[in-house]
């Protein structure tokens, strides 16, 4: 039998407390652990593989766009960070600072690194001279550090990982049509790898990126209602390159600044994951990046031969899916519960009986419904239930989405609708901080995006009632 | 024309001045580029793409014996990393304090990650209760800083990138196995992967890891003699069980106390690929590792057909080679030296005269050998061709050693060999720290391991004259 500490405990139900919900999830699933590092936490095995894929996915689709990796310093010294002034005046409240190296004090302090944008520029200023330098196309994997207040693992940690991108183009235009690029490259991996509905927009002026012109966004509703970030892109326009002094000969021989994006998706995506998908039996893992794709469970392992098929099936397997094999010696329910805590996607139980007919059943981990499979058809059958599945996972987020999509003609209906469950409120808006603030004031409701795809349901703002320039995505956010 | 800025400039040659030529290729190679953060370097597309390379066949390694990836903080507390006091005596005097979080000052310093023996600690106390839980394999990819006076690219770095492995075995047989498995994995990367012959053995007391019962080591002799350690796996009994309180139930149901390995491989090893394989022209790339392989420069492209032959080529060969095709309109000799210096192990040629006799001119890097290919023949050339000069660069630097291998008897001829060119100097010793001062002191060199391929050159130690317990090999290193 296992141990105690393994035992498989019931979880806080969803419906109870989300928040607590969640927390029992990513410790039980086995994704994180806490350490005496305040704000910080591990990514056990089981959490980094699923970040491993999705990095796997991602880089591969930011090679074929012809991008390139790099590596910066993670320390940044405090006159570098200043160069540019509201990039500066985002972050210094946020960062953390090496003072001493070894027994001595710096002359001058360095940041961990919470984002890189001047490390970059300091770079392109050195390699960028002609337009047959541009476009320059660089990524980078790696950890940054903001000193955050209140954490949750996933969501909001002091430390997380990400991938950045910075770019350098000859004009704004293909500047404008790289961040766009890479929007869609992170809606993709959001619908089609971790099938988690996103709405694709602009941000107000007030939530873009310290030091963008404009900054692109995909949200994403999580079971609770509320909104998650789930990739940025931005573009700088040529701000830090004049702050920095990066210019290039161009076609016409004149001396230019060239145009820069950068763009991010972080380990937060797994949070979205998580809280898009999982129920109250734990995690619920979308195929593409589930680190074990089918658990083969033998039933009534002691008798003859159920081992032996199960280890062959497992190395059949193993040739097209991520597969683990299960022969500890806890009861079958038993491991059904710790898989389905795992969320991983397919169940495959095999026992005596199944194996002289020459089947074995596999249960969908979101649903539970069980599919009789002959064992010869089983190269067809698995991809095609895994495809199921995350098509399935994709609707059901898409109907949770719809259902909880509110409109408000004004901010009485704004109210109402914050006061209810949570979800996005489209309302339209003039543009002004002013208005954007009395909702968040009054309603308790921040801009989420102006979607790409606008509906004209007012001709003026839901606040003050002056022309309405757009229409807003409204909501309480992770 | 290329602008000036880009044009391939003579670099100093390595007989003149080998600290010079290094500095040289690694930047005129486009590898790395310094910052204002000092003691860091940038890695650029093509340096860190050799070591995307290098990842991707470790962790491959790594995985298929068993290990999984995680990820740990990157800061730790003073009071966690005081816990071992061997370790914190090793590495304090070497990091970096973070002392301020936002705009305050912390109760406690943070240091940025030096190595992760303690992180990883803390951690398997939480996770490992029985022997059922044993063995814990797990591996981290990450940068680490360590505060170093003087640096040089690659190979001693404030920052590095690194793979460091932690693992926690029921027995101590099983966890000095894992040391022994993971340098052997470590000495084929090096001999079967960059082509760089390696000694493997233990290091001395006084060279061994802060906090190590047993440091292994794989020395690579550059080409100017001197030594540089490639890799190493630590063998830590059970001190820093102890030290964080980590103990399992045993199959005899008793409480024990787990051994622990760690073993690391960083951007480093990079160096060791430049100086062992590098020349006058430039980089020498190992082809299993170097980010193009093959690069296709058409001749005469101006006449019709040129550029669509070498179009077609590179579409052919990308499906079994990384391959690069230089239409720009720099002249075939510019471009010739501008991939010779980044060390592209063949060149292909082709021009209107090779079209019209179907055929192309390959030309291998490291000797400069030009063949002629049938253009049918080329998914059987290239492989061939890459694997002989892989087996050319492997011999080429044996033989550097070999010939670089001295013995010395006793302290004068000790004396007499360390005062002409570099090398290993292999010479018995009583296993006395006196006498390894002694050497490094009269001789200039210090102690790189005790192989575990001994010889018995004499009775005695060469210093002392006391009985010797084993042969090591002496130099001066990296």
């Amino acid at each position: 039998m296992a141990d105690n500490k393994k035992m498989v405990e019931a979880i806080t139900s969803m419906e109870e407390d989300f928040a607590k919900w969640y927390t029992d999830v990513v410790k039980k699933a086995e994704l994180i652990d806490y350490s005496s590092v305040r704000g910080c936490v591990i990514l056990r095995p089981y959490g980094y593989a699923i970040w491993e894929n999705i990095q796997k996915w991602m880089d591969g689709a930011f090679k074929k766009t012809g991008h390139e990796n790099v590596y910066m310093p993670m320390l940044i010294p405090e006159s570098l960070l200043q160069k540019e002034k509201d990039h500066v005046e985002g972050f210094a409240p946020e960062v953390a600072w090496v003072t001493h190296g070894g027994n001595e004090k710096l002359a001058e302090r360095l940041c961990v690194r919470p984002t890189s944008e001047t490390l970059f520029c300091e770079h392109y200023a050195h390699v960028i001279n002609s337009y047959r330098d541009l476009p320059k196309l660089y990524n980078q994997w790696c950890s940054v550090l903001r000193w955050e207040k209140t954490t949750r693992p996933f969501l909001r940690t002091m430390e997380f990982l990400w991938q950045e991108g910075h770019t350098m183009h000859e004009t704004a235009e293909e500047a404008i049509a790289e961040t766009e690029q890479m929007l869609n490259i992170y809606a993709q991996l959001c619908e089609k790898v971790l099938a988690v509905p996103v709405v694709k927009g602009k941000k107000t002026n007030k939530e873009k990126f310290a030091g963008a012109l404009a900054t692109y966004t995909i949200e994403a509703m999580m079971h609770d209602g509320k909104s998650l970030q789930a990739g940025t892109s931005h573009y700088f326009g040529d701000g830090f390159a004049k702050a920095f002094d990066i210019q290039f000969t161009g076609r016409d021989n004149t001396l230019q600044y060239p145009h820069q994006t950068s763009w991010g998706v972080s380990t937060r995506i797994i949070g979205a994951i998580i809280m898009t998908h999982g129920d109250n039996n734990g995690l619920v893992l979308p195929p593409q990046v589930a680190p074990i794709q089918v658990v083969i469970i033998p039933v009534a392992q002691h008798k003859e031969g159920v081992l032996e098929k199960a280890a062959e099936l497992k190395e059949r397997l193993s040739r097209f899916c991520r597969v683990k094999m299960d022969d500890s010696n806890n009861s079958p329910g038993w491991k059904y519960a710790e898989y389905e805590m795992k969320g991983v996607p397919l169940r495959l139980e095999i026992g005596p009986r199944d194996i002289e007919q020459n089947q074995c059943v596999l249960v969908s981990r979101d649903n539970r419904e069980k599919t009789v499979v002959a064992l010869d058809q089983l190269e067809a059958a698995i991809p095609q239930l895994l495809g199921q599945l995350h098509d399935r996972l994709y609707q059901k987020a898409l109907e949770n989405r719809e259902k909880r999509t509110f409109t408000a003609h004004n901010m009485d209906e704004m109210i109402q609708a914050a006061n209810g469950e949570n979800g996005f409120i489209k309302a339209m808006w003039c543009g002004d901080l002013a208005c954007e603030e009395a909702f968040k004031e009054k309603a308790g409701v921040t801009s989420r995006c102006m979607p790409f795809e606008q509906e004209h349901l007012d001709d003026v703002c839901a606040c003050c009632g002056k022309p309405a320039k757009a229409m807003v995505y409204w909501g309480k956010a992770y």
